[in-house]
């Protein structure tokens, strides 16, 4: 009734932005055409993201569970494994297997042709929001890291950190090696994928609990912080190892002093960096005044992260430890978190959008091996990091249980790890969905753990001042 | 030193989110290796983009002038006219034209095949990102466009509005037909692109001058809120126009019936669903509790424009108008700042970059037909806004010369109008430049004019007062 015959042609007025496409692909007539539409697809794409989000992250909340594992679950619903909704070209769907392209091609009446043409498109624009998500959700982490906070707790988190990397890494890999017969390659991506533990996860639910200033609190927080770091030169090595194929022991070499030389070297650079930037952004008056100037640095590093062959978000990660010393920190992070609510869930939705849980429907007696896999991973997952608490030494009366839960939770960086080796083709398909169910689970058991190991904190120190009165 | 030839290979290993390429182009191999490229050349374009915003921005605010103009001629710094650093496969560049792209295949050694593929698809992403800014632009604009001040000043502030959108219009229209015997359509369209006034920067200058709570700042603010509506719709009218290549009487009413129709529905519906909003966003505890419902509404509400054959900024524009109503406004208003200051510029930049001002070199013979439509088109913007002032009734003693000049600034959606007619190939490449040149130096020339023009208004008052104690 409002879109008569007649000017079917009209609508397309916003094409110029949008008309580059690939020339081989695509005559400039068709270009014109459906340029308008793809960023119908987009705009249509980002709605149901941040409903998935939005919705998985309250109802998370709701049942006392952190809001990530909620976006990821409202991710795995929209996408390949149940609604179809965000599908992706690099997974294997196509342009009918999509809803949202279904829904444009019936408003459109587009060719087949066409509408693979702006699938991609749009889903390739899509791609590029989560990974410009990713970016600032790691500037943000390391924003958010506080290196000052880390000194205090020194070689105890350092030694729980590697544990704590180490031990699963170890586990993981070879169990996989030796029970399963993974080939090298992917028993180490997901040996990796063991490794990270959750800033963002640990230090919400520890100040829930009331613990982020105990000794435990500290040194869980500060080991968070140096396995993160870890984690992200753990991720670097394995990837370039999935990528060259074998195990090159220069390579490992060269990109754990790179990484290393690269981070330390940005935080060294940094101290002087830190007061440059505080005069730039006291000097500029125009709007965005302290996050352009920001995001020109972690941009740059970012780019610069990638250039000298390792990643970008290592990049950003170290622009957002380097702006967190300076005293623009408080103003500056405040402005990114509006940037990070709308770019992050993309990455997060688009992580779970995917995964293809089909893969572990336990009826199908070919899935039965990545199931089992699945629950090596957990099993290895929860001892590798709770035995960290064992790790410390020259501190009586610590609470080991609890300090070893609290670096459970795999949250952000597990993540990354499932996402990059899964469209890398590294990991198979049992294997990727394994570690995100792994992801999943180590957040949904971390929260209810910890606040156990706690309360056995409180009896065991009450026993212990029982026992300092009585000795 | 740092990247020794067998690592080459190593740093791709952000691979997977970006190897959506159309498959037609690119074999998967192909994809795997270049994907990351793609996002380094994302991320160099926005450091570039970013630092010209600034540097424009600032230079511009130092000389008194909306840092806006700065971003614009920042853009064209970058992009095709001078240092080809931002540069589109539209507007006839290849990868070779580009500098970014230049510095990509130095470090990557890429084939001619690979580099053109990855200009196109790091052309698109940017171009997507600029889109995203253009629709958040007017999602703020209408989020800080206030219907209860505008009921204030009433008929007055609609009556100037719409003789300042029809006397440029229509003397616009008429001069380039019958002037310089330019087709129908190109000239309908460069018309309209003299029609709309800058909110932002006529407010900014008001306020400047501390006359923004006077009657001329009222008329002048009113009027230029009703103006953005006005232009948005002549832009729709226009475009549609431009697309189907004639006059359609009905497309014209069908579209204006259907742009009042929806910016006046979503409005009285929004009555009732902003409660709703509140109470939504009141109940949500996670983060981006408020900015991620606003951007689904949004998001929405350009979907929709674009679906009902409108266009996508009309729907971010009454999404804005809309919340602007809720007691959240201020809130959302402070969230949405911070990501409109990372997305605007790279659409202002871009604009800016996709002009070619070569062909407004006066050396060049075939140029001086351009120059004199340039002049002509500054002369009808500045008269075309001067005569509003006269059309205020009832209203002894108002400075009408201020009101007039207030309107002058173009702004914003004057370049909206040149990004949208140049790369749709309605207007041509003089043509283009020429409203781009006049949208600079009527937002160059408002500022101090207005000075002046409030400064007689003192005079003016001063001997109305003494007439007052005469009579």
């Amino acid at each position: 009734m409002i879109c008569s015959e007649p000017i079917v042609n009209v609508m397309n007025f916003f094409t110029p932005l949008t008309s580059i496409f690939p020339p081989l692909l695509l005559t400039t007539e068709n270009n014109a055409e459906n340029a308008p539409i793809v960023l119908t697809g987009v705009l249509l794409s980002l709605v149901v993201i941040y409903l998935a989000s939005k919705i998985g992250g309250e109802l998370s909340r709701i049942i006392d569970l952190p809001p990530v594992l909620g976006e990821l679950v409202g991710g795995v619903l929209v996408g390949a494994s149940v609604l179809h909704l965000v599908v992706f070209p690099e997974s294997g769907a196509t342009a009918g297997d999509s809803v949202i392209m279904t829904v444009l091609q019936t408003i459109n009446n587009l060719t087949p042709d066409a509408a693979t043409a702006i699938f991609n498109s749009q889903s390739e624009a899509v791609s590029i929001l989560a990974e410009l998500g990713v970016i600032i959700l790691l500037f943000e982490i390391g924003l958010e890291s506080d290196l000052k906070e880390l000194q205090k707790v020194g070689y105890q988190a350092t030694i729980v950190a590697c544990v704590g990397v180490a031990v699963p890494f170890a586990a993981g890999t070879a169990g996989l090696i030796l029970l399963f017969h993974a080939p090298v390659i992917p028993a180490i991506f997901a040996g990796a994928a063991l490794t990270a533990t959750s800033i963002g996860i640990t230090s919400k639910v520890l100040s829930e609990l009331g613990h982020l200033k105990s000794k435990e609190g500290q040194i869980i927080v500060g080991a968070a912080v140096i396995d993160d770091i870890l984690g992200i030169i753990v991720l670097a090595v394995v990837a370039s190892l999935a990528k060259t194929g074998e195990v090159d022991i220069f390579n490992v070499i060269y990109l754990i002093v790179s990484a290393t030389v690269f981070l330390i070297g940005s935080i060294l650079l940094g101290k002087f960096f830190n007061h440059t930037f505080v005069a730039i952004a006291n000097k500029l008056q125009t709007r965005g005044n302290l996050v352009i100037p920001a995001f020109i640095f972690a941009f740059f590093m970012a780019f610069l992260g990638n250039a000298i062959h390792l990643e970008a978000i290592l990049g950003a990660f170290a622009a957002g430890l380097v702006l967190d010393e300076t005293d623009k920190r408080k103003e500056l992070d405040e402005q990114v978190k509006p940037i990070a609510d709308i770019l992050v869930p993309v990455f997060f939705v688009t992580v779970g959008a995917k995964v293809d849980l089909s893969v572990l429907n336990p009826v199908v007696p070919e899935n039965q091996q990545g199931l089992i896999i699945s629950l090596f991973l957990i099993v290895v997952a929860i001892i590798g990091k709770v035995v960290t608490g064992w790790s410390i030494f020259g501190q009586p009366g610590v609470n080991r249980l609890a300090v070893g839960v609290g670096m459970i939770p795999r949250g952000e960086v597990g993540l990354v790890f499932a996402g990059i080796g899964a469209a890398s083709g590294t990991l198979d398909k049992p294997l990727q969905a394994a570690i995100v169910i792994m992801v999943i689970l180590t957040t949904f058991l971390a929260p209810p753990l910890l606040r156990l190991a706690f309360k056995k904190s409180v009896d065991a120190s009450e026993s212990l001042e029982k026992a300092d009165l009585i000795g």
